[in-house]
Parts: C-alpha cells; sequence; structure tokens
C-alpha cells in the first residue's frame, strides 16, 4: 500500500498499545484488552484495516453503549458428541470467536471433527482471523456468521438478507490458506472508501434506486441494494447460512438482528477438522504444495499480474507492515491518540 | 416448463423403467440398477434434466468405457472418531454419494456431527439429490464434490480449477431447503441448450476469446473461459473446496483429474449433522418458518415475480411432472427407447 499526504505508517507495538489504553479504559481487563488489541492491530498488520484501526472506533462506541461486555465470557448450554453450543453472553467478539475456534479444535482433537455454536455474541471482525487462527495449529476450518439485514434478496429492493461473511482456514507450509469472503460482492466499507476518493468499481456492486445494476459506490449505498456475490448464487448461500448459523446455535436470526447501526447478538458457526487424525496425513502437505503450483501455472489475462491462492498476499504485506509500519489514515490516527473515555462510562 | 414441439411428457414409472432396463443391459445388477435409473429419473422429475435424462447417455457411455463400475461398491480406508475416509473404487457417482451421505447420519447420530470422505469416486450427477435425501430425514448436510479443471481461476485464461458443485440441505416442515451451486455463474449444460435456442444469457456468464465480458452463451464455450460465480469469489471458494476434498479424502484434485470428456475418480466430502442432538430441536421448525416468512415479505423488483428460498419451486414442478408427466426433448427420449448395448460389451 502506497502511503499518501493522508496517510502514515505505525508500527505494529505503538498501534496495539494505544488500542490497549483505550479498552483498559472503557472497562477491558488487562487481559481482555491485550487480547483485543492483538486482534485488532493485526488485522490492520495484515492489510484489513476495515476490520482493524478503521473499525475500532465502532467496537469503543459499541462496548460504551453496552452491546458488547468487555468482561462477559461464553457459558456452555449443551455438549452432545462432537458438538458444544454456547451463549456467548454477549462478549467481545473477537474474543468470543477465538474461544470458539479454539474449542472446536479441542472436540476434533477427540473426535476427528468438532463444532461449536455460538449465540448471543458480536460481530468477529475479521473471519479470516479465525482461519489463521486454526490452520496455523494444523487444523482445517469453516466458520460463518450472520449479521444484521444489510443486503436485498435476489430479485428484491429491501435488504432482508445478512451478507453473512463465510471463511474456510487451511494450513499450508508454516503458514495457511485462507478463504474470508461475505456474500455480497463488495463490503460497505470497500465502496465507502472508493466512493471519498471519487473511483469506480470494478465490476457492477449493486442497484441503483432505479434498479439498474451500477460500478457507482455512492448510487448503492444511497440504494442499500447491494449486489450478492453470484447474483441469486451468493444470495441463495447468504439465506442458508443464516438458517445454520439460527438453528445450530440456537440464537438470532438476521431478520431479528434490529439494525446495522447497533448490530448485536449474532450467531456463529466453528467446524474443526484434525488433519492428524486422517490416514493420509502425511500426504497433505505435498498435495497442497501440488495444487497450488497448478494454480501458478494459469496464464494470467494480464501478462504482469500473478495468479494467486486466497491469502497468498498476506505473508508480504505482514512482513512489509512489520518493517516499514502500518498505513493508517492520519485523521483516524489522530482520534486514536486523543481518545478519552466518557465521564461516569455510558455502559458502566 | 412449456412442452414445445421438440418436447414430450414421460411418466415417472416410464422413464424410470426404461432406464432400468439399459442399466441392466450395460451390467448393473437389479438392484443397482433400479436404484440408479430412480436418481436419474427424480432428478428430472424435479426439474432437473441437465443432471437427468439429458445426461443418461454419457452415464451409459462411461460405464462402457470402464470409468464407472457398475457393481463396484465403497471399501472403508480409515475410521477415527466421527470420520470416515471410504474409497469408491470407481463405483457408480449416485450410489456412492447417497451411500456416503447415509454413513455420514449415522455418524451423526452417534456423534452430532459427522463427517464422510470419498476418494477414487465417480460424477455425483445432481449435489441436490443428497441435500434432499438427508434433509427428509432430519438431518443437515454440507456436501461438495471436486470435478474436472473446467474454469479459468480469477484473471487467468486457461481452465485450471474446477466448478466444485456446493450443497447445503436444511430439513423444512416435511420437504427441505436445498442449496445446489456450481461455482461456475452458468453450467456449460444451461449454455449449451441457450446457445443452441439463440438465446443470450441473462447476465454475463464468462468472456470470450478477446478477454471480454460476454453474455453471448456461444463465445464462451468457445473460449471455455466461463465466468466465476461472483468473480474472485467463486474462484476462490472452488480452489479451496478443491483442496479440502482432495485432502480429507486422500483423493485426486481437480488437476489430477484429467480430462472432462472422461471425467472420473473425484473426491467428495459428506458433513451431516443430527439435529434432533441439539438442545434447541423443538424450536427449529418455527426458528425456520420465521426465516422464511420474513423472506417472503422482500419486495419484489418485479411485482409479479415471488422472492423464493432455494429449491422452494421443486415441490411444484415434482407435483405438475408426476401428474402431467416429465418434460423431455423428444430426439433423446427417442435415443432412449432405441437404446441397445454394443456386443459386446465394451467395458465388459
Amino acid at each position: 500500500m502506497e502511503t499518501t499526504e493522508q496517510t502514515i505508517r505505525i508500527q505494529y507495538d505503538k498501534m496495539k498499545s494505544e488500542f490497549s489504553r483505550i479498552l483498559l479504559s472503557i472497562g477491558f481487563s488487562e487481559q481482555n484488552a491485550e487480547k483485543c488489541a492483538e486482534i485488532f492491530t493485526m488485522n490492520s498488520l495484515e492489510g484489513v484495516n476495515s476490520h482493524g484501526i478503521n473499525r475500532f472506533q465502532r467496537f469503543v462506541n459499541n462496548t460504551l453503549d453496552g452491546y458488547v461486555k468487555p468482561e462477559a465470557v461464553p457459558s456452555l448450554v449443551h455438549r452432545v458428541g462432537s458438538i458444544e453450543q454456547w451463549n456467548g453472553n454477549l462478549g467481545p467478539g473477537p474474543l468470543n470467536a477465538t474461544f470458539a475456534a479454539e474449542r472446536a479444535m479441542e472436540l476434533a482433537i477427540e473426535n476427528g471433527i468438532g463444532m461449536v455454536t455460538l449465540a448471543n455474541t458480536n460481530h468477529w471482525m475479521r473471519g479470516g482471523t479465525y482461519g489463521w487462527q486454526a490452520a496455523k495449529k494444523g487444523f482445517v476450518i469453516i466458520c460463518w456468521t450472520n449479521t444484521c439485514p444489510n443486503m436485498p434478496a435476489w430479485g428484491a429492493t429491501d435488504p432482508r438478507i445478512g451478507n453473512n461473511p463465510f471463511v474456510i482456514g487451511i494450513p499450508y507450509l508454516e503458514e495457511a490458506i485462507v478463504l474470508d469472503f461475505a456474500m455480497s460482492q463488495y463490503s460497505y466499507g470497500k465502496m465507502e472508501s472508493l466512493n471519498n476518493e471519487g473511483s469506480k468499481l470494478p465490476y457492477p456492486g449493486g442497484f441503483n434506486k432505479q434498479g439498474e445494476m451500477t460500478t457507482e459506490p455512492g448510487e448503492i449505498l444511497e440504494s442499500w441494494r447491494v449486489m450478492p456475490a453470484g447474483y441469486w448464487k451468493g444470495a441463495g448461500m447468504s439465506l442458508l447460512l443464516d438458517i445454520l448459523a439460527t438453528i445450530l446455535s440456537g440464537g438470532l436470526a438476521t431478520h431479528q438482528i434490529r439494525t446495522c447501526s447497533s448490530e448485536y447478538s449474532v450467531s456463529q458457526v466453528f467446524i474443526a477438522i484434525n488433519l492428524k487424525s486422517l490416514i493420509n496425513f502425511p500426504a497433505i502437505n505435498n498435495s497442497i504444495l501440488q495444487i497450488i503450483e497448478d494454480l501458478h501455472k494459469s496464464t494470467p489475462e494480464n501478462p504482469s499480474v500473478k495468479i494467486r491462492y486466497p491469502g497468498e498476499n498476506i505473508l508480504q504485506i505482514r512482513n512489509e507492515n512489520l518493517k516499514n509500519g502500518i498505513p493508517v489514515n492520519t485523521a483516524i490516527w489522530g482520534k486514536i491518540l486523543n481518545f478519552s473515555p466518557p465521564t461516569p462510562l455510558k455502559g458502566g
């Protein structure tokens, strides 16, 4: 990422300690502040500012408004075989999700495969976090979350389904192959940034108020008619991911998660598979290597663009940002530095 | 579906008995012929001729060519906890997949969740078959298959990834909600029929040889540059589904499944979840009802088009075709009626 006049580079440790300071000031324990700060900073370090520093203020506001309970932890509702259903008790989304992914891996150690569901939890920020978490420990993970209603069904004009991000993480060498995608073609965050820059979307990302497909992000932000990825396919997958998250966790469905401005109490599913339990475990790394090798042999349309697997560029971004600092918007960083909690704490 | 001069309606029992007769004549036992005939006929009955009658001749040819072994059955390679890895021994794809889905449900009865993988199996025809199979017995199923390389990676021009169909089945009332979609925006079958009719695709379905997005099916059939659903999203999901199918089954990856003209020895994964094991089981039906009720409240862009869940129209198609017969192409039906096996059998 190029730095511009509006961008400065902040070192990982500096960013993390500022996040930690703020979280401590709004009711997080030292341990929880540290863990949350690490996840937000890591997301920015790996190039996902939309669920790192750019989302931090909203996480703080949701905590101050009482939607995120800084010290709540999940409680076990039901265990059967290789499934556990947990209540997230409105704890911090990233901590609840980290916990659930970890429990799913523990169940997978026992039975090869394990599923953990979370009702009543909060936004997990970047789904890829849990893909990397599991994959780096040698597990396959498949996980997803529902969201507030932020996308119309295919053929409809009013937002009634969620963009319900879906994640698959697979161990690869010492790193991971991680697919992390929402069911909408573009995120609202992406469309907002392009709109601010005055840029168009590379492909149609939704419909304008006249019902025409458009590459103008401003028109879509106005109509709320974001395009499901793959048209009816992403819309269908969104609906089924919502049904599954709801019925497997016993939590709220998208239509019950009231508003997108204060989205809370979402439902999530984490399925982990222990690759070590498989008979072909010794051959797995080589098998993936061959698939990636074949992918890399693809003939690119544009000869200067390398064909990559999902997550392939993360390592390079991570290393560059570790060395040179994380590029962040100057104004957003200024607000982080100047943050002081309201007195008395609203949510206290 | 409207019947035209080229279309006649055939009764379910008649179609099934013709399929059965042909399969018996090429080496299937009575039991296997019956089971396969039922699946092919059911697919046509439910409106999916592309994986019913229109695909039957190719299934017969693949059997005669020795790619499909009519009497081979899966053998257990490895069992650990709630996972079983099976070798499909190149048996008939629909029978192997039915068996695997059934075993996954049996594992789910024991542990809440179960996973069965199949290496060395064959095309399962319509993925939705296994979605309905599991859902009608009260199980959630998530399953997918890899395929021959039939789609370029995003940004590439040569087909190196598969369209890897992915299925989610969820019980609903006495029926099911079934999502069954390939990672390409349109199937080759769909593009061929539209091309034969001289029709365009409703949305761009690929790139022509000049690298331009096109709605002309003929141009895409020529270039083999079919569009991944959701652009980079469907392409990424295709890659990860292939990696998972390969490493979880120990079978072949897309790049190892040599040609699309004689695709065989594919890899599949079936994950079943026993809803009865969940603490909220009694509330699940109502929970899905509410989600569907909310979906149905969507404001359609076109007031005459009802917003539906995946699989919602199947019941109506099934009932109509049961009553009036299944609409099939006259020429294809003629070939079925006139089929007689080569002597001696090629694959015998």
